[in-house]
């Protein structure tokens, strides 16, 4: 939730003479993000959304994402584009930061999502699936199965101090995820970081995709179950198996599931809930005292994890097995 | 620079219902302002701008800002347009704070002023002047000269903390400017913030006056004091003097100034001096250890306090006495 870096007007109106898009009118950092700067430009064109990449995001990945959402807007998926300078690229560098500029997206995320939203999550997200199959540029998951145990490692004592007991309890069940990971399902290119925030509604009318900072190769699968666990849970704990069905149901009218992949949900989901733990507990142990900006509350995902650890079939979320 | 309170999409979209400025598109919050949370809307009508009025402005303030904004924009000032609900009323209530929506003004804060910049503020500070002649409600200045002693005295040891001597030094001065400070010169409306941050260009021309949560009844002349500080010294700590005449003269042609406001033009800027250098003394005392808003360095204002001590006459200024 910050602008990290100041842009003095005089750079920027350098950096925006470089690209074709108009007379600036106005910018304004916005308050959103906990990795980058962002700004919002008015031109006399049009409205744009600049991009200053900040440490915590690495270099070499940025000719994915960007790359990424240029190859998703050319097939339709309503997702920002990125802006060619007038030299053809789509990145480059302001106040000594990788910068890009992308289209602006109209629409709101939604707090609360509702069945009808999930609908539309679902259909898009398999839309996304399929229209990255072509992408020629790969990127490991950093988070995956394999990444979570260091992650664990790196802060155990925090964990334990954090919950007692709770340490040996994610020990047990990454012994679970490691043994029993599916590692042959369907893969691509996913999102997975598809949470309310990164979905944008006009009324119940799905507008965009936002964010693709996490976007890796990893299995269909696992990303749908991260949505499960980002959009079918409620404010009090309690899975609503309405908008889980509501949302499977609308993936697999795109692209059909595979029997691998429906047997494996209930891991999967698992999973995404464990990586999301681990990351949180890691932010939340790790951040400054005093500090701005508030690390998420970790407890909802340890109450997702044991949710999903007594779930006995794809059934528990709406699906017929 | 901050959006203090979230604004869940519901409650804003209710709120917006109350007015009939057309369907949401987006909102994003600004990462400005230190005062209050500011969001900027993009509705099929327009752009907008909403704020939360957080802790740090005075709720009885309200109607003073909001109408004078209304009764300023009445007689041709561009400055935001606070927009009518249904009811009529320019003020409303969000996320249990007071809240208004202003028209969006286009336009980009100049960093360094250059004196072209320095002839459309004049000038504009004028017109704003004369503008606020007839709005009848009125707004003690809490920061003036009698306001400065006991701000002084809450943070006396914090001052000789920050720099020993500091402290007996801006004892003398206070001591000098309530003695001789002009208490019956031209008075009426100032801005009595307008920093560069707060006035909008787009190119040569000023579009835009903003900010006016500090404005108030006082001599219309220490207004342009503020402004010679805050406008006509280099990043060096060197005064320009062809950008205070350019200021001066471009406000004279549009509002003459008294002999007596002339004369006074060199103790006006040591006031206005010491009111930027003991809160920006007291911001820096105060802020917590690790606190995301890192508060600006006072020493550039008492910089400037030294020098207008060092100035003898108005021709200091560039002004013919």
């Amino acid at each position: 939730m910050a602008v990290y870096t100041e842009v003095p007007d005089e750079e920027l109106e350098a950096f925006l003479a470089t690209y074709d898009i108009g007379t600036l009118m106005s910018y304004k950092g916005i308050a959103e993000g906990v990795e980058n700067s962002n700004f919002m430009l008015h031109t006399d064109a049009g409205t744009y959304f600049l991009t200053l990449y900040e440490k915590r995001v690495a270099e070499a990945d940025l000719p994915f994402f960007l790359g990424l959402m240029n190859h998703l807007v050319d097939r339709g998926i309503n997702c920002p584009t990125p802006i060619r300078n007038r030299k053809g690229e789509m990145l480059g560098r302001l106040v000594d930061r990788p910068a890009a500029i992308v289209s602006f997206l109209e629409g709101i995320s939604v707090r609360r999502p509702q069945p009808r939203h999930c609908v539309e999550l679902g259909r898009a997200l398999a839309q996304m699936h399929l229209a990255g199959a072509d992408f020629p540029i790969t990127r490991r998951n950093a988070l995956n199965v394999d990444g979570w145990g260091p992650l664990f490692s790196s802060c155990r004592d925090g964990i334990e101090a954090y919950q007692p007991g709770l340490a040996q309890e994610l020990e047990k069940e990454l012994a679970v995820l490691t043994r029993d990971w599916p590692r042959d399902l369907p893969r691509g290119v996913i999102h997975a970081d598809l949470f309310p925030d990164n979905v944008f509604f006009m009324g119940d009318r799905l507008t965009g995709l936002i964010d693709f900072y996490f976007a890796c190769n990893d299995a269909f699968a696992y990303d749908l179950a991260i949505c499960l666990n980002a959009w079918c849970f409620e404010a009090d704990g309690s899975f609503n198996i309405t908008k889980a069905r509501a949302l499977l149901q609308a993936y697999t009218q795109v692209r059909p599931l595979e029997p691998a992949e429906i047997h494996a949900l209930p891991l999967l989901a698992r999973g995404s809930a464990m990586r999301f733990l681990l990351t949180r507990l890691y932010d939340w142990i790790n951040h400054p005292p005093g500090a701005f900006v508030q690390p998420k509350n970790p407890k909802e995902y340890l109450t997702r994890l044991r949710f999903h650890r007594g779930v006995a079939s794809p059934a528990g979320y709406g699906l017929d097995a």
